[in-house]
């Protein structure tokens, strides 16, 4: 099997698999701007300068084909292209049935037609070195009256982001509520500017008190990605099969769940509800999913998409296979969809190589 | 691409092809006759002397893969046959989601088995030289009506035709309207018959008026399936993205649309339809359906499907790229929903060509 099961119950894991194979999904694609992304060397996802365009060009990739916004899609400075290209790739040879944005702050909306864009009126979220300045309980109850809402004629939903510098509050948050996490966050950086990125969140971290409750600590270190997302999953499960298509970033979106829900003394059913990711993510050793997954006091079922660019001639997809970009634009829950319809290994290579053509 | 767009914004246009990339869609077909196709030579749609029967035969052979009123499939005299052949072969490798009927006027019921046939209890029209004698107004409104109450599970919805000498009708609606529409409609001819169909469209014209109103002209000059049609995509795109498709019939139907919005001095939202043809009707040198469609004073995308039998060995099918036939049953329309399903011209090819094995 491509499709490699590495968290929760093996038979359960199996028959999730199993039941979703040959079904059609809807991509949902959550899509926000940190100013945290604006602290220089702090990500490579994207053009510099540029980076907060990063989410607006992968939507206008994934959707149209082409960039609207600026000249060319996203790539690092070393010339690595955004996951966005997997994700279009699988789009192009199984069609997702519906692909849906969530705009929850960008600097300016994406230029699409037809396409449904959600729109939540947010503003980019600050520095989180200076205060994220989120609404955070608001935002979270909008995230679950979405999710209580929200209508599919899709079999299951597969939820991805783009979210630059998303690892980099993905683990204050994680840290800020508690977990022992210091790690486990991955990076699209290859080698990790660490030092950096333990100031900016050590500096955050300054802001946070024990005394404080959940909403308090997300309002000032974590995102609109997760917080909004944390309250739509736990709304969307009670009436769909839900992936979360990412890294990190969905893990530590877990662990915002764990907390309200420790807090809260409730429970979950997440029986309906499986992180997909990259086999970069899972064998990445300058982080550990697995660890994080580990912190959930419910089940989850986890899995990564064996694809690699072993098959490729391209230097810079290679890059990926040497540990730049690893994830994104729910690439690893893409590749999942397309096994689950028949693609191959060899068949998404290709068509991903015909970008470079 | 293999899906060209020839009229409208090429940005909208691209993105309406990209939200319908891998969705499902209702093939309509609506089926007339018109005694105008009794006039000898003025069609060569059909078997001579039986011509009245083609729009039944495309039912039954583009739905059971049968014909069964009468021995074989519709061929013109060359026999080249029908473009039925090409819709049904798109459906064998794709279906569609659905397949339904709409009989406007014919000599008799299509003999299919579960397929859908909305029977609107409608007699063939009468040759247009002598005046056709339609209930014009009471027909669109019936249209109107089926079209606000139409319920389709389907993305989106292809409206096709067959009628036999319907280019003709056609013509003799648009110049009844007072669009200066001379040499831009098309024959399933190669050759026109020019001076023939001219003669019979100015007799028929003689009969119009300028003190009469839309539907009074329509009720001389017209054929069901264009008034009906008229009304029923009004409505339906309320609701629904419709690819009108055909050719320089369905321009007519635009125009009829047209013409009646600028009556009421009303607007209409044109944002859900589309137009989709062959390749062979966009390079007809004895047509110009562009010209068609830039008298429309709302905002229409155009498509034609890039294929043609270049790839094929069977001569009668070749006669399709020397200018016969062209165009009808949705022929262009069924390719542009092969294409967005991933069927290549190879694939298409070789699908019509077993029905010559």
């Amino acid at each position: 099997m491509n499709i490699i099961n590495f968290h929760g119950n093996k038979e359960i894991a199996n028959d999730f698999l199993e039941f979703l194979r040959g079904k059609k999904a809807s991509f949902l694609l959550a899509l926000s701007t940190t100013k945290t992304c604006e602290i220089p060397n702090i990500t490579q996802a994207g053009i510099e300068g540029k980076i907060h365009l990063t989410p607006i060009l992968d939507a206008e990739f994934l959707c149209s084909g082409k960039v609207r916004s600026i000249g060319d899609i996203a790539t690092t400075p070393k010339g690595v292209p955004t996951p966005a290209l997997i994700t279009r790739a699988i789009h192009l040879l199984k069609p997702f049935n519906d692909i849906e944005l969530l705009n929850l702050g960008l600097t300016s909306q994406p230029k699409i037609n037809f396409f449904n864009i959600y729109d939540f009126k947010l503003k980019p979220s600050q520095r989180i070195d200076l205060g994220a300045e989120i609404e955070a309980e608001t935002l979270f109850e909008i995230g679950v009256e979405f999710g209580k809402n929200y209508k599919s004629k899709s079999d299951y939903i597969i939820l991805a982001e783009s979210v630059p510098s998303g690892t980099t509050t993905a683990y204050a948050t994680a840290k800020a509520l508690g977990y022992d996490c210091d790690g486990m966050f991955s990076s699209s950086f290859k080698s990790h500017p660490k030092s950096l990125k333990s100031k900016i969140i050590n500096k955050a971290l300054l802001d946070i008190s024990s005394s404080m409750n959940i909403f308090e600590k997300l309002s000032r270190v974590s995102d609109n990605m997760l917080i909004f997302n944390a309250g739509f999953v736990m709304a969307l499960i009670q009436n769909y099969r839900v992936i979360l298509a990412g890294g990190t970033q969905m893990a530590s979106l877990l662990l915002i769940m764990n907390s309200i829900i420790e807090t809260m003394q409730g429970e979950i059913d997440s029986k309906n509800l499986a992180l997909v990711t990259t086999k970069w993510i899972y064998e990445d050793k300058n982080s550990d999913i697995k660890g994080l997954l580990d912190f959930l006091n419910f089940n989850i079922l986890a899995y990564y998409s064996d694809f690699d660019f072993s098959e490729s001639q391209i230097e810079v997809l290679k890059l990926y296979d040497k540990g730049e970009a690893k994830e994104g634009v729910g690439a690893g829950g893409s590749i999942f969809y397309g096994y689950l319809n028949n693609l191959t290994k060899e068949q998404i290579t290709k068509e991903v190589e015909k970008g470079f053509m």
